[in-house]
């Protein structure tokens, strides 16, 4: 299958980027195709603005989302938005590899999601196509993270509540919108608190859950 | 009291432009005092990343949560980071004003929190500073938002869930977390959809709102 990995980690040498490297290696190895979607190395453009459109449906007030449906219909996204869809087109599954941030994305994969899973792309606002008509529908996804914090800390009596609750509310109303199928999240939790070998054991259990997808 | 208004939308003259201006005014012409951060006038850099630090702490592999919490300590963040900073330690009440773009914040303002609630400023990871003991207790916050369905598909039958299930996630581990006390949030649900009286009708309980503070 075609897999597509958006990678949103500002250093390559981070657990983030091993994963994303074990998981490109692991599945070029089971016979897949791999391409990367690397958005600090790209200096992916983390703002939706109007210097994302090379044709306006309106110049004299900016509705983003009504512009996003007019360039679907024209295709007057610029180069960069272009390319990320055309790899989201081409993939069958999407692997979104990231540190959690304030319970979210780093700021770049947020503006990954609010420029390229546009408007007459990924949902249709004027034909109501969202969710089990949303227009990814077919393609798969998988959220795989890590965290600051243990993963007690993110249970239901731990400080931050349970994550379950987060995770259940990103993937229904951004990727199943979509029409996404989505797998299980990948977690590791706390890594940096951890033991070199913990880490170890965190990877092989990684790829072996990579292995299986 | 000093209020800060952190704006983000990409247009000036949409809702929530207006509703960020009214918000001004009315507080201003309560005898308030207020600062305004329209992080896409001011081109804010949605990006944490290396260029963040004017000092490096470790120049081989580049940890954020590390990094933060030197240039804390030594002043060594950028100054377009400092200024945010000096603007909420200035503040006694912060208001977020922003559209709902994929169930969380526009990727800018998404950026202005990992760069500006940094680790040494916001919080301390090393003193176990959060919640109780977040480095921002005493001041004040709300979320001030538009979303662009209406208030059923965000009920708990309505296709997206019950929206309180997510901001009660959002408002505890990410404003609370650092102190905050946070006044429950204003939404005008799907006002695209709405008559002008309608929308009037709703600027006017929004000013209302403001004025309770």
């Amino acid at each position: 299958m075609n897999v597509l990995i958006i990678f949103a980690h500002p250093e390559p040498n981070s657990l983030n980027g091993v994963m994303k490297d074990l998981a490109a290696k692991t599945m070029r190895d089971n016979g897949h195709v791999v391409k990367v979607s690397d958005l600090y190395g790209m200096h992916f453009k983390a703002t939706l603005d109007k210097q994302d459109f090379t044709q306006r449906k309106d110049e004299t007030i900016f509705s983003p989302i009504a512009e996003q449906l007019n360039a679907s219909g024209t295709g007057s996204f610029t180069e960069d938005i272009r390319d990320e869809m055309k790899k989201v087109e081409w993939a069958d599954l999407l692997i979104f590899q990231f540190p959690l941030w304030w319970t979210s994305y780093p700021a770049i994969l947020k503006g990954w999601f609010d420029r390229v899973f546009a408007n007459g792309f990924a949902f249709d606002s004027s034909k109501d196509k969202y969710y089990e008509t949303g227009l990814l529908r077919g393609k798969k996804a998988i959220l795989s993270f890590t965290t600051g914090a243990v993963k007690d800390a993110y249970s239901k009596n731990g400080p931050h509540g349970d994550i379950n609750e987060l995770l259940k509310y990103i993937i229904h109303n951004t990727l199943e919108l979509t029409g996404l199928e989505v797998l299980s999240p990948i977690t590791i939790f706390g890594p940096s608190l951890m033991s070199k070998e913990k880490v170890k054991e965190e990877l092989e259990r990684y790829k072996e859950r990579i292995n299986s997808l």
